[in-house]
């Protein structure tokens, strides 16, 4: 599906569904309201399906894309490049935390190079998950001198993630989950997240995997210093990506809107993930109806634009990893607030007496 | 197993256990600290197991222990007495939320009738989960008039949940959770909790299952003039208990101690398990070393005992339901955690380099 298609598929959440999915969960034996977030939740969920009650998302996928920076060269983070590549073998062996969490919860891992800049000395056999190979160019430009990407290469990086979506969805994945792994990524999501809020550089910089003082206030001012040079315009969302996105936030952008166009739910890790979201409702506002935030990052980023797109997140632990970490630990809450509207009797049903 | 029996077996969280847990988090493939909270819960798992990895928790049990209470007379809740019999029998065929969220995660339902007042019409076959018939006495007396159970009672409840705990765990369950059902029972939570914390009854009474100012007030006002009358002393814990607690409470509290002398992490849902462990912990502290909190309940009570206890919840998103709702979310969380620990490669082993 190219973008203009995608952007095009992608619907209003379902009133109809909504109304019935909220009609529901007042007869369902429990006091009204006393599921919180999770009623929200799932009325949505059956907006985004168009029906109520709306599927019990059963077969998850984790897409982790992954790219590398120009911007490294900044030295806007104390770990080696080459760690991408390193990354993305440990997954495709079974070894990191996103892997971990994956067998945890039943969750397929798919790694997807969408910029990759040094070889993957990949293990095999693969027991982690699944290479797909979607290089679009070995990592970005550096932001600080230049667009990170062209206008051409943007939208190749897009559309990578939209067809990934779409591939996974025809492989009978229900949901789909982002990850994302770049050492250097949280410095375009950043400057991302400042450029489509309009909030200063300073609010939406953090340490990352874990940078000192210093080399915060240096990743902080490369940021700012590239919005002054690119000055990018949130009325063109795709000239705003190219200059100071990634790869793999491209191709995040792409997989929220494959999904929307979809119907399917996307939920949202971190900062990266949060800063995609932000092109992609951008693109589409309506995309917005498809995604679940699945946790608050440790990252300031990834709470402004949160609010920005009007999600509050499931899980609140202070992670900062990345990979899909914290989006794979929210995937059994979905699902439990959707087997509500399935498995739980009525007070008529069940014979028990109201209030 | 005896209370004093299970005191006595309770021990420190073990240091040896936790500094090694602690320094592999070092090693693992993952920034120092990214993982937030669940580094440190994985951390005390290790030191209630006495070794790591610790085990990682695969056979969940919900314990619901059912109740009723002679306060309900006061007129603290909207709610029929009968709506605790009627709800059993919907847990008894799998129509409750507890229910779905159990069968989501994949954990057990056991519903322990320790002290249900009316009949039990249970449905035949049980398709949500089994009842244990573990009565004490048919509801509590009306602890605004006298106290709501003799010594022997509120001892004989706690036996009750020492014994199901022990029960649990020698059929093999490995990760124990509290859950609680009785119309009325955020009463004497509340009471429990501003007696054992010493915080006025205005700030730890909350809406329940949902009621108006006016019942608010009330109920507040019950539990108010309740400590008064009883004078409840911290320094005798049983007496408390007895004085303004209830039988699922106090099964509740026996079930951690239970846990806790095992060595079995128990995972506390909302205001009624948290009551509970207060009388836990004043019992024996060292039982703290088990427990978990599952969510943190929207009743404002469970917040303040929280606090008193340490601990911090997992889940956090408005549910005042009961049941063992909350804490059977955070399941996949926990496991989650301690997987890190096991499945996670090292630096080294995967070789990836460090910053």
């Amino acid at each position: 599906m190219r973008l203009d298609d995608a952007i095009n598929a992608i619907r209003p959440l379902d009133e109809a569904a909504m109304v019935a999915a909220r009609e529901r969960q007042t007869r369902l034996t429990k006091p009204a309201g006393s599921l919180g977030a999770l009623e929200d939740l799932a009325v949505r969920l059956a907006g985004l399906a168009g029906h109520c009650p709306p599927p019990i998302p059963q077969r998850p996928a984790v897409a982790v894309f992954a790219g590398d920076h120009g911007v490294h060269a900044q030295g806007v983070t104390p770990w080696p490049k080459e760690v991408t590549a390193q990354m993305v073998a440990n997954f495709l062996a079974g070894g990191a935390v996103v892997n971990a969490f994956a067998r945890q919860v039943g969750a397929a891992v798919i790694v997807v190079d969408v910029g990759v800049a040094t070889p993957i000395l990949a293990p095999a056999p693969f027991r982690g998950g699944e290479l797909w190979g979607r290089t679009v160019r070995a990592g970005t430009r550096d932001l600080a001198v230049e667009p990170a990407l062209t206008p051409a290469e943007a939208l190749a990086a897009v559309e990578v993630g939209i067809s990934v979506a779409q591939d996974l969805v025809a492989e009978g994945y229900d949901i789909l989950v982002t990850g994302d792994m770049g050492i250097a990524n949280t410095t375009p999501a950043a400057a991302l997240i400042a450029a489509f809020t309009g909030v200063h550089p300073v609010d939406v910089t953090g340490r990352g995997t874990g940078v000192d003082d210093a080399t915060l206030a240096h990743k902080t001012s490369v940021i700012a210093a590239a919005l002054d040079l690119h000055r990018p315009d949130v009325n063109d969302p795709m000239g705003v990506l190219a200059a100071v996105g990634g790869l793999e936030h491209a191709a995040i952008a792409g997989f929220i809107l494959g999904g929307a166009a979809l119907a399917v739910p996307v939920v949202l890790d971190g900062v990266i993930a949060c800063s995609s979201a932000l092109v992609a409702a951008a693109l589409a506002p309506d995309s917005v109806g498809a995604l679940v935030a699945g946790h608050r990052s440790a990252e300031p980023g990834a709470s402004v634009a949160l609010s920005h797109l009007g999600l509050a997140p499931l899980v609140d632990l202070g992670l900062r990893l990345g990979e899909g970490t914290g989006a794979v630990l929210a995937l059994p809450i979905v699902a439990c607030a959707v087997r509500v509207l399935h498995d739980v009797a009525t007070f008529d049903s069940a014979g028990v007496a109201k209030k």
